[in-house]
């Protein structure tokens, strides 16, 4: 062993899905949108000077805060703007999870969680779901350093109770409390109400996938402006521009479109619905989905089996080899034509 | 006291230049490129397709990877990206500088390099600079976790000669050395021909300065393929797309454009080289620069002074409230034009 080994840090990292450059593939394992950005991001890209480019961006983000608190109700000083949701929960886990409590967060969720942890050195406890999958809100009463959940959880797709979620905001006031909202705008309610009555609520919300941005890495959290001011401070101390000039332009261009975005969302919606039906028809149990994918099992076939099968036909799904869960595929919403050829080679292979 | 405001983290950003949106205004602060990026990234912008965006980027950069890697005549296995070089640096630092004994670096250098082991609790040492601020290789003779400094340094734009730095490697060999070469391109030789001899080093390279992209947030580090991993692992940890789809397509432009390159740069140097003369002959006396800033001090006025009065005059440089150099300032090369201002106002002024 060389003598600067042991200087070295060593990690399991998160393993994002699998990435393909086969034509003719169907790629519903990333929870990508099907449809593409709003027209007003093509005219931002199409008419982009490189020449503003020399210059750092704008740290503040101050249109894209200001569109997004225009969005929201909200004032600008309550959002703070980062790299991809995954960069603000990073931020956000070493700005709020400073204590040496563990935090909380249920046992099948977001895998990226107790990486984080490991990484930034955040103890942490897993907090079981119910066997449906359900979050208990009396599982969080316990001390903690603390909690965050996403709603809807993935990979389940399943949304929790307003009422659910209030309990658990009431029996933990004494720590920040993050709900990762990345599925949020395929769901019936989101959280940003709470914000006022509870101020150690930190929503965290991205433009990957409502708002067919997953390319160019925009995440946003939602909160008093004291913790955003704290979120900002930490961002400071890790990297000043995290967002790029190119991305502000687009993301602020695509939320002042709102009705390109309830249109796109409304269409992966009702494509969900009816998936959801065809694959029951086909003999899948299919959890009821807030989400841009459906989380099923068939009565008879093995996930594992069904997953490698579609893969063979160019058709990527997601499977989790992780013991609770390790019967189910998810599977990214489409648009009808994918999910119309997802089907009919489903029907084939079954 | 809110209960849950002992478990924020508190710390002390790093805090950038100033920005200021005033027209007329001379930005010489932030060490920016006064010349467009090549027209090549124009054309990747103008031709830009939305639809793309709705993917997430290429976590692997594989096109970006393997230009740089051409470049340098390196593996593209040997080229680890990032979101800006200060991604690059603060992943660096979690990476390669785990171990419980201080790092080291200069006493005067990149304000960043404490703000960094504050937030990731990685302890330090400063290392004192000579009197004429070039560095000393005995100085960092003695047990560490870990050495960083940047070549050539800022703010002093000193670049060491190329016998104390593989002095500094051939002393340091039980730890992973980091060269900083932020402002490379404006000296006369980069360290990456000691890739192949010192396994332990990394030198960490930037799009924002010689190439025109600050704006993009392009970084990079050249290292042998284990470390490269390792700071892969550590990356996939984190955030695991911090390199957006557009800043991959306009850096692989960029490198690929190698003739506009080296014009531009050696434009700033021969702008460097006579504002340098002309500042003499006004009473400074000039650090002799190997970047696209100058270091100076003036022989009877104050540098805060000074610095004032220009930015009543729409011109900003940079002043630091440092104590060893609290009477320098730190002026980046414009064009021409804007150095011919910046002297006129100057001859004015004192």
């Amino acid at each position: 062993m060389k003598r600067w080994q042991d200087k070295l840090r060593k990690i399991d990292p998160y393993i994002p899905g699998e990435q393909s450059d086969a034509p003719n593939l169907i790629k519903l394992n990333a929870n990508e949108n099907p449809y593409p950005p709003s027209p007003r991001v093509q005219k931002v890209l199409s008419e982009a000077c490189a020449d503003q480019l020399r210059f750092y961006p704008d740290t503040n983000g101050r249109n894209l805060r200001s569109a997004l608190a225009r969005r929201f109700g909200l004032k600008p000083e309550q959002v703070f703007l980062g790299n991809g949701s995954d960069d603000v929960l990073a931020l956000a886990f070493q700005a709020f999870f400073a204590s040496n409590q563990p935090i909380l967060f249920p046992d099948i969720t977001y895998s990226f969680y107790p990486v984080w942890c490991d990484l930034l050195r955040i103890p942490f406890e897993r907090v079981a779901l119910r066997d449906d999958f359900t979050l208990d809100p009396r599982a969080f009463d316990r001390p903690n350093g603390g909690v965050i959940f996403p709603n809807p959880n993935a990979p389940t797709s399943l949304s929790a109770e307003c009422s659910v979620i209030e309990d658990i905001l009431q029996h933990n006031q004494d720590c920040i409390v993050i709900i990762d909202e990345a599925y949020v705008d395929f769901s019936t309610f989101s959280c940003v109400s709470l914000l006022e009555k509870y101020e150690n609520l930190v929503i965290v919300q991205t433009m990957s996938k409502s708002r067919s941005l997953a390319g160019l890495r925009i995440g946003y959290a939602l909160c008093s402006p004291e913790l955003a001011a704290v979120l900002e401070s930490v961002k400071n101390s890790y990297n000043s521009y995290p967002m790029d000039t190119i991305a502000l332009a687009c993301g602020t261009a695509s939320v002042e479109d709102e009705d390109y975005f309830r249109e796109t969302c409304s269409k992966i919606i009702a494509t969900r619905e009816h998936s959801a039906q065809a694959l029951q028809a086909l003999g899948f149990t299919v959890l009821p989905s807030q989400t841009n994918f459906l989380f099923a099992k068939h009565k008879s076939q093995r996930a594992e089996a069904i997953f490698n099968a579609l893969k063979s036909e160019n058709i990527f799904v997601r499977y989790f080899r992780i013991p609770e869960i390790d019967n189910y595929l998810r599977i990214t919403v489409g648009t009808d034509d994918e999910m119309a050829r997802l089907l009919r080679t489903l029907q084939h292979i079954l």
